[in-house]
């Protein structure tokens, strides 16, 4: 349609985990990432850079009916990719190691680019990456 | 640490369920994002105007030992919220509505910004704003 509305980007993304400080606190300590508003039992909302919303949540409580918005909970392990800056992803491999935090997987992609894969403390899985691995 | 690694943004954002192509459709055909991989069984990939990336999977696929990346999948409803451009809010209802989507809830936030809530095939809540809705 030719005047149909349209959407800009991505504000908030979300992750689910039963100890929201303990999630909140690897966001923030080993990512890097600007905690604004939290945690408490219930949530954390962490503020990207680029203005994005990384939002924490437990899902038994986020999933309860009477919230005064939708409610919503997942269980099981999630996924997220954050981008670094360019020329950063080899800092952030050395920075995870002396963090003592696993680096689970490094993908060398086909059509090029590398994805360093972590955990959080809830089993979701992080992704990070400097290059552009989709389709244009 | 003075020279530690940052996180630039948001990259990939995830939301599951077991319909790939139920899903994509709804995010192609209704919210109007661009599907640049897929659907297959397994997954469809969206590029947001921004750059940014929606990722759709089905978490019985995902979640399978033995993928070339780490595994990942969550049941129950997940969230995500998308930005619309300044001024698109009020064309969203009115498409929505004229499209036969329901508007589960609309949020005027108590610090200003208003929320457009739907569902997407799969349960998952899917928010629409034109506002800032979270701490500087």
């Amino acid at each position: 349609v030719a005047d149909a509305p349209t959407i800009a980007g991505l504000y908030e993304t979300v992750l689910y985990g039963e100890d929201v400080a303990a999630l909140a606190a690897f966001y923030a300590d080993v990512l890097g990432i600007r905690v604004v508003q939290g945690p408490s039992e219930l949530s954390a909302a962490l503020r990207l850079e680029d203005g994005g919303m990384l939002l924490l949540f437990d899902p038994r409580l986020a999933g309860r009916p009477g919230r005064p918005v939708p409610s919503h909970g997942a269980s099981g392990p999630g996924h997220v990719a954050f981008r670094v800056p360019p020329g950063e992803l080899g800092r952030w491999r050395t920075a995870l190691s002396e963090g003592g935090v696993e680096v689970e997987q490094e993908v060398e992609w086909a059509n090029g680019g590398t994805s360093l894969y972590v955990r959080d403390p809830a089993g979701n899985s992080v992704e990070l990456t400097e290059d552009e691995l989709w389709p244009l």
